[in-house]
């Protein structure tokens, strides 16, 4: 009996997922938010059954805690002996982290370092990783990093083209995010299509809160849509994407409530996107919602999204110079059947052809028409899998 | 006899062109330099000729009394009054003004009013107006703006995602640039291509020290690269381009010298690009020295570059949902034959074929193969004709 489970720490949350292993059965899930505030939310699904409880949690080590007791109590497992694994998931894994790699306290120290990329996320990572490590600390612990999986870009990919000694001298260069996404329906992608992974060009797209796109040529990331950091791509649902960098000093010149250039990235990263042009929501069920209603900041919301999208595929589809299918995935790729059909009619000259009877919402699979040149593909996305089965391989690997 | 004289006034320089219209005959060009600085130097070119001078110009009053009075010395005009009108190039033009106009007070004071939008350049372009106005005062004088081309964008194209109200009260949108050679190059390809402008679908590409691509559909401009300001787009030859805008608050973190965002701003548009890479020219012919030489940074700035440029040609071939034709043209699209032939062979999946033996030095027209599916074309462009014949087409509807 080997259990592992697959963490995502955030600064005041634990979502977490617990599998058996090797036969990636899951057997339960959850969530504790609020952490290190009043009422701290703990939820835990298993076996068509929900736990919910409100408590006050003061840190992540008291999280784990709880969690293990909480499985124990909802008999998931018996003894906290049957986890032997836990892998993290680190959005920041720099240059340095080119793969998932078994912690020891050389790569936490690596880890923390790093915050300087990500300096909301590392820090609680690594508050994640530690816990675990205090409570059990001898499983295989091992971290996933958001990052790795773009680590094949050519430096002309991800080198910007600013004077080199900031790259040399602060690291400031395209990391991309969402790889174990995109590595996960890629590899699901070549099961669909029935060929290998190393003959395919594909795009996936990754388009949920945060939206990012891959060019993934014979199975490696050589292009991805998210750069320094997380704000870079097309629209998201709070965050610009890509803008003319001078938009910054100028606000700040002209609207006194925007000071410095820290206020002006905040700004772009939480109150823009579907959220700032909609100005009612970030979630596109609500967009879509609105269009029904023929509300106009809906509609601007909804084709400045679809615009978006449009041009990284298409910048996509030069960078590989030709593509054999584009992937959807994440809450909005998986969900919205709206937003698929009106990127791919606007894409048709590309040899993309949608089935209107297999983009519907549910479906799973080939959604392309029999004579698309290019396949279209939903695939759900996996990241807590693809983070339990490194923990397993690098287990087995010891 | 009527002759017009097309001005590109920046802060210490004025280029200039004298046409005899309606002929469209070039008599003379020539540029003043170093104005308001001591040892200003005017070079006039006419008939094969080249006359040149070192004295001191205190300002752009005195430019223009000078240019004129050389014009007669140099017996290209008899008198001032061969002269009947002046075009004016005006980098922004804002929300305001949609195409050319004659310059009346308002507009004079409106295109100084926008001088937020173009803090080095409208007051520049101003002056020259002022200059012109005070000294051939009843001469037809007239306003035409970089951006006016860009007006007929959708809202989706031009407004980026972020909350509307920067747009409502600081006018923050994409304007574009280099408007007059985009539509210059569209009509002339249109005639090469011997088919209606107004049924075509194009890829203007102007590639000169700025670098900016346009999607035009039917003769109108549909998206263009350069944004809010022209530091926006592909890399060009000091300027970044598009990056993480996240970059900028983390700089200035961590670089004692970039003090804000200005400085940040101001390193992106004149220290980046193929002068920030290659550590050794923003000019595109030393970085194909830099190439034979195998030079490390040459070749990664020239990587960057045709990467970058793939991707702008792929996202509005996305726009356009397919092209007709490619336009190169500025100083690098006309004369950098390794580049188009770079350029066009990353992208064969889309039907682009060069056809090698017309892409060499000094050919222009179409430079495909015969069975290229999409035209490849190269057109010098010409911006101060553009200039002159706005000036006569208003001139005679007075």
């Amino acid at each position: 009996m080997s259990k592992t489970i697959a963490i995502n720490a955030g600064s005041s949350s634990l979502k977490w997922q617990l599998y058996q292993m090797p036969e990636e059965e899951v057997l339960a899930a959850g969530i504790i938010e609020r952490i290190g505030l009043k009422d701290s939310i703990s939820t835990v699904k298993f076996d068509g059954k929900k736990d919910s409880k409100t408590l006050n949690i003061a840190d992540h080590v008291q999280a784990v805690k709880m969690l293990l007791d909480d499985l124990i109590r909802l008999h998931i497992i018996a003894d906290y002996k049957e986890i032997t694994g836990v892998g993290h998931r680190i959005v920041a894994g720099g240059e340095y982290f080119k793969e998932s790699v078994i912690v020891d306290d050389e790569a936490l120290a690596k880890i923390e370092e790093l915050a300087a990329l990500a300096p909301l996320h590392n820090p609680a990572n690594a508050a994640g990783i530690r816990a675990f490590k205090d409570i059990l600390p001898d499983i295989t612990s091992v971290a996933v990093f958001d990052t790795a999986f773009h680590s094949t870009m050519n430096d002309y990919a991800y080198l910007y083209p600013i004077p080199q000694k900031y790259y040399r001298d602060y690291q400031v260069r395209k990391y991309g995010a969402h790889g174990t996404s995109h590595q996960y329906v890629a590899q699901k992608a070549a099961e669909i299509l029935e060929r290998p992974l190393n003959e395919l060009k594909l795009i996936t797209a990754h388009i949920g809160n945060g939206v990012s796109l891959t060019a993934n040529y014979h199975g490696q990331s050589v292009d991805t849509s998210m750069g320094f950091t997380p704000l870079a791509g097309p629209m998201m649902g709070t965050r610009s994407g890509d803008i003319d960098p001078a938009v910054i000093p100028y606000l700040i010149k002209y609207d006194s409530d925007l000071v410095d250039a820290a206020a002006v990235v905040n700004m772009l990263n939480k109150e823009s996107g579907l959220a700032g042009v909609s100005e009612h929501s970030s979630d596109m069920r609500d967009i879509e919602a609105g269009l029904e209603k023929q509300d106009k900041n809906s509609v601007l919301a909804y084709n400045i999204f679809i615009d978006r999208l449009k041009k990284f595929i298409g910048q996509y589809v030069a960078v590989l110079n030709g593509i054999d299918a584009l992937v959807f995935t994440a809450g909005m790729g998986e969900n919205s059947v709206n937003m698929r059909r009106d990127i791919i009619a606007g894409l048709s000259w590309f040899g993309l052809k949608i089935n209107p009877e297999k983009n519907v919402f549910g479906y799973v699979g080939d959604i392309s028409a029999p004579d698309s040149k290019i396949k279209i593909l939903v695939i759900p996305t996996d990241e807590e899998l693809m983070i339990a089965r490194d923990v397993e391989r690098l287990k087995n690997a010891k």
